[in-house]
């Protein structure tokens, strides 16, 4: 049978981004960025014979070329794209072909499960290799047993005040920060792009309601006796009028012992749902800590501002500033600036 | 194709509850007690020959009798026991067998599911008849758009301290006593039971954890403009530290305009998780309160206690009393006592 698992053992990675490099292509850049596995070459057919770089300068340099065939040598090729409505699209089927006679595993995050068209489930059985869609959750997950602070890690989440406000990014420039400073810290992903980054982990936004808790448990019981600290990413926000039943889950599965509320600069309605102001900041405050206590004591120790809607570095800083007096806590954005007196917060707080 | 939609037009049902009536038959007593259709025979050959009245005085007097062979003329089979795991016990293939070659549709809300079953399958193609399992949530459902408000009806949502504290029973009590007023009031379920007492409806634990609030907003759209009162069964607790997200999604979903804390008497610790406390009564007022706002301001309008492990009637007044106090609203057993000062308190708050 064909391996479906999400869990990969890539070393040498190439990306499809067609025509969505890099602005479009969320995935792509983000495992570009922050995966511990090598680039080798992103797919982007308006963009082939330029590099990562010509486009963003804070990605590693990597070429880009038009198909799998020009590819050099890997050992899995990763679907760094969704189009709306997570569809495949056809013209990538040629490089999903090349790529599987060449022996390489394909991993997606599509709504369309690659290991459920006959002609790459056949092909991948041929070649030995693996189709893993990361959107399908493992059958086994079941509900949460509330031993998720049993682990040896101290426990971070990052939680937010809307989706889409980098909480993804937030949890995973600060596992980077931790370890520069030689704390021995692990991300626990929590949805489609995370899980490709970091090459395992449950898609908690797919599970069945009953084990959203449970599904982040088993997580961290996988893993929380392998790290100092674990940054766990949040998703949505508590107050979300459709996404909450996914934040709840995950606060109550994880267990933070820290929380860092992520937020972007000027947001006053929840994205895609303008009638719903976003409350005070320091109501997300009481909500999270409040809702946290009853099943694991968790305080929110710093902020996180997601400023790249400001131009002007001066300005900011000004707004970061403002969030940190509004949190009463130590904040920054994780991006622009350093992570130094957020990272002191948290890790005092352990 | 077979009709597996959880819609039943049910009018004469027999219920099976083989061995297990009426102590560990919750799914057949309370379609007993609620249901608009009529019961003609519920199924246990352990207590064939009796009548349901012999077993407990609040019950609509129906024959037991001990095969779907021996009950009177029928259109509908419901499975009203469960066993631990959901599975299905093949001693109940016969009465299945038998339902189907009749005509009768077969409602299930196992988690094995009869309309995978290929005897079960083929038979009731044959036959024309419908396999209702109503664990199995509908394939259309999606995320919420937050226009749960938009409706006519005004929403009382039963909420709860803990899971299996009677939020369903109270929802339906208070339906029936409203009604018993005038008010044109309905029901809307969200777990299994309910649904198969009210013959529709999405088993909000099973969807994807993405569409929570979604599917129970799908419901209260569908019928929100037929009545003046919606009684939503709440699910879970929002402290309970494996099902809370389906609770908040729930609480979101349906835009409350009020909620009755649901309570057990005497019970501290959430159940099965003994080392979780509960927290004060009035925290979960402000949790409840708190996490509604941001979406849709609702309040705690009354209490409902679950008095049924206190034998004494002055006893379990007492303690009515004493849970009325600690919430500040007028509270009740509904089941044990009238619901007059509670219906007050919710209609009052419309």
């Amino acid at each position: 049978m064909t391996d479906t698992s999400p869990e990969t053992d890539a070393e040498r990675v190439v990306v499809l981004a067609h025509e969505k490099f890099p602005e479009r292509a969320k995935t792509a850049t983000g495992v570009l960025k922050y995966a511990d596995y090598d680039v080798v070459a992103v797919l982007d057919r308006d963009r082939a014979g330029t590099v990562t770089t010509d486009h963003r300068a804070d990605l590693p340099e990597v070429p880009i070329v038009s198909s799998m065939a020009d590819a050099p040598e890997a050992d899995t090729l990763l679907i760094g794209i969704s189009p709306i409505g997570g569809a495949f699209d056809d013209s990538w089927r040629p490089d999903v072909r090349t790529a599987i006679e060449r022996g390489c595993d394909v991993v997606a995050g599509l709504h369309y499960f690659l290991s459920e068209d006959e002609e790459f489930a056949t092909l991948a059985a041929e070649h030995d290799v693996a189709l893993r869609d990361v959107r399908k959750p493992k059958e086994d997950l079941t509900v949460a047993g509330g031993r998720s602070a049993d682990i040896d890690a101290e426990v971070v989440l990052t939680v937010g005040t809307d989706c889409s406000v980098g909480k993804m990014t937030v949890a995973l420039e600060l596992v980077e920060a931790a370890r520069e400073r030689g704390v021995d810290a692990g991300f626990v992903p929590t949805g489609q792009t995370g899980i490709m980054i970091a090459g395992w982990g449950n898609p908690i936004d797919r599970v069945v309601s009953d084990f959203t808790a449970g599904a982040v448990e088993e997580m961290l019981l996988e893993v929380g006796d392998d790290y100092d600290v674990l940054f766990v990413e949040g998703q949505g926000s508590i107050v979300h009028p459709a996404y909450s039943a996914v934040t709840c889950g995950i606060l109550h599965g994880s267990m933070p012992d820290s929380m860092v509320l992520c937020h972007a600069a000027g947001r006053e309605a929840i994205h895609g749902y303008e009638s719903f102001s976003l409350p005070e900041i320091s109501e997300y405050v009481d909500l999270y800590e409040g809702l946290a206590a009853p099943v694991h004591e968790g305080s929110v120790v710093a902020g996180a501002l997601n400023t790249s809607g400001i131009d002007d570095d001066d300005a900011a800083r000004a707004a970061v500033e403002a969030y940190a007096d509004e949190l009463g806590q130590p904040a920054t954005d994780v991006v622009r600036f350093d992570a130094d007196a957020v990272l002191d917060s948290i890790l005092g707080a352990e």
